[in-house]
Order: C-alpha cells, then structure tokens, then sequence
C-alpha cells in the first residue's frame, strides 16, 4: 500500500483523487491548500494547485516526497527540504468531463532513481502511459501543448464563431475536426497538410480573407504565410 | 441504379469510386479529366476535379446533371448548359488513409427540389450525414475548414517541431490532441478554453515566448491575443 495525499481543489485535484480511489495499491487523502495546519503524513504529497502557490504551499511540507503537477515550473520550484519530484499529467482537465486515464501521459521526475520508481508505481496504478521527462522536456511539452491545445481549441472557436454567422451547425465540421486530430498518428502532420496555403492556392486565400473580421483575418494570414514559409 | 460518372484522377475522385463500387443501387464509372473526347452518359456526373478546372470541363459535359465537389466555388462556376449541382464532402481526402464515408457530412445543392432528391439518393447510398447547404454557406463552411483543418495541423506541426528540437516523442501529445478535439462534441470550444491566455497568466506567457523561434513567436503572441480579447 502506497499513501499518496493530495493538496488542492481544483480539477486536477479531484480527478486524480477520484482515480486514485479506486486503485488498490493506493491509500489517498486529499485536503484543501488552505487547511496546511495540520498535513497528513504520507509517502508521495502531489501538490495539485496553481503554479504561483507551489513554492509558498511547498515550504510548509515535510513529508518525504513532494511533487508538484505544473507543466511549466521546474522541479526546483518546490521548496521542501525534503526529496522533490514531478507528477506532470499532459493533458486538459475539466471539471465537466470524466477523464480516461489509460489515455493520459504521466511526465515523471525524481532527484533519484528510488523516488522516481515510487512515483513510477503511483502513477501505474491509474495509468500505463509514462514518460521519464526532465524539467527542461517539460517546459518545451508545456508550451507545444498551448499550441495544439489551447489554439487549436481557438481555431475551432473561430470555426464555430463562423457556422454561427451562416446559420450552419457547427457539427458539420466535427468528422473534419476528428480525422484532423487523428490523421497524425498515422502521417506527420508536415506531411498531413492540405489546404490552399500548401498548394500556393492565390484566389482561393484572397477569396476567404474578404469575408474575415479584422481579427480572424489576421491570423488566417499568419498561418498561411508559415505553412508557405514551411515551418 | 442510378448510373454516376466521376470526372478526375484526385483523392476526392478515387475515394468515392471505391465508395460507390461497395454500393449496390450505384453503377459508377471513372473517366480522367484528361480524356474528354467521348464522355460517357450517366444521370448524375460528378466532377473532382480542381477548381480551375471546373468551368473548362463542365462546358464540354452535355450529361443532364452535373455537380462538382468543390468548396469553395459556387454552383454557377459550372459552364455546362443542363443542370447543375454541388456534392461537396467536407472531409480531408488523403491517399495513405482511408475514408470511413459514414462520418463524412455530404453538403448538397442543386437548381430544383428533383435534382435536390437525386444527389440525396445518392450520397445515402455511402453515407448517412447529409445536409443541404447553399454556395453562401457553402463558401462559409469552407473557411471555417481551413481553420480547424489546415491551420490546426500547423499548430500540431509546430508541437512536432518543439518536441523533435527536445528529444520527446510527439506521441506525448496524442492524447492532448484527441481530447481536445473530442471536447468540442460535449462543449462549445469557447466553454472548453484552458491555459495561459484565458488565465491572463502573463508569466508563463512571457516564459513560453523566451524560448519560441520568431514565427512561431508571432502565432503564439496573435492567438494568445485573440483568446484574451475573447474572439
């Protein structure tokens, strides 16, 4: 039995709490950032808040093993005097939607092999997609997931902006949506591109762009312009 | 048996002759563009052909329905004197994968309630998303794809590049990628905004953009832009 607790109330928080419940192997507590007087000893503490509360939180820990869940900050963000570690789960949390977590990748690190092994076993117990990925991996992850999540999610907004305005339903674009996000398990999305910006399609850019608000206009133009530019 | 002529050689051409060859009420026939001398006669003809060819082939065409597969042109782009029409599939043909045609959204036009019926009848015989779209909305639907198909696979490239310069696989974000295009099924995409532009998080922006080459800088600063301006 592995004592895991969980410090925080957001969706990262309750998701894994959740997960963790109905795993075996594993004794979860989780209790509010705001209720530090008294935490509960446990073998791995995942700091599950925002990223400006990891060092404040953090320093009032003395547990064994603490390891924060941010993308962005390093694992010297932590403050403990104990061992520190990474608990990094690439993917988007809401609190409307169940997450799988067979389809999640665990980013793991550890000052040492032994604590990256229990960490390791903690997240094999609600997962199976585990990555050793270090501080500076992490950060580059970090920032491509804005891309492909955060503005891609943008992108279908326009999309939806624009079905809206023409009095289409937004699901006609929902297969689209689909085989784009899959296409690139099979191609490179390089080799995946179509569209008139790869084909150097003039009338059809100009066509499209005369419609556009001032906003969506523009970053049609930027993006077009860098898949021409190829990169 | 409705008896279809395919005009082309493309993707959108070879997908849907295989489509209609597994359909039992079809009797389709595949001519190249290349060989119009002696077109063969059928009641609906459908031309996959690009679109500047468009007009050039249609008035060779004296067949008495003839769509094409087009967009982004509109139904009058087409130059022959019998009926027109459009069968637009709002999906991303590409010769390595195949098309599952059930989930393809089939956007019908046509000059009259007749012809409307025939090219109903024959999209059901392949697929089951059928819509009846004018050229205005037609033309919509079409930009709205360039965003959440080819701009949104520049963004999944430019995940690529990130974590190909910082020796992680790419397949990390799979899963990143999947749900994110999955979410849009259950919330609406501006609902389902996460990261660091809706948070108006400006350090990690300012983090994310250090580390950026200069075009992927300009895409990042644009739609981060937009996602705070909330269009």
């Amino acid at each position: 039995m592995i004592s895991v607790l969980i410090i925080g109330n957001g969706n990262v928080a309750t998701h894994l709490e959740k997960a963790f419940l109905s795993a075996n192997t594993i004794a979860v507590t989780k209790i509010s950032s705001r209720k530090l007087e008294s935490i509960p000893n446990a073998m791995v503490t995942i700091l599950a808040v925002s990223d400006d509360a990891i060092a404040t939180i953090s320093s009032n820990i003395k547990n064994s093993l603490v390891v924060h869940t941010s993308g962005s900050f390093s694992m010297e963000a932590l403050k403990n005097s104990t061992h520190k570690g990474v608990f990094y789960m690439l993917q988007t949390f809401s609190k409307e939607k169940e997450i799988d977590f067979s389809a999640v990748p665990f980013c793991l690190e550890a000052e040492n092999d032994e604590d990256y092994l229990l960490l390791e076993r903690v997240a094999r117990t609600i997962g199976v997609k585990i990555y050793a990925v270090n501080s500076k991996q992490r950060k580059a992850l970090h920032v491509a997931a804005v891309f492909v999540n955060n503005f891609t999610n943008h992108l279908y907004t326009i999309g939806n902006d624009i079905c809206e305005k023409n009095q289409v339903p937004f699901e006609i674009l929902h297969p689209l949506i689909q085989e784009t996000s899959e296409k690139i398990k099979i191609l490179s999305p390089k080799k995946a591109q179509t569209g008139p910006a790869i084909r150097n399609d003039e009338r059809t850019i100009k066509n499209h762009l005369e419609g556009l608000p001032k906003d969506q206009r523009k970053i049609y133009k930027l993006i077009t312009q860098a898949i021409k530019n190829g990169n």
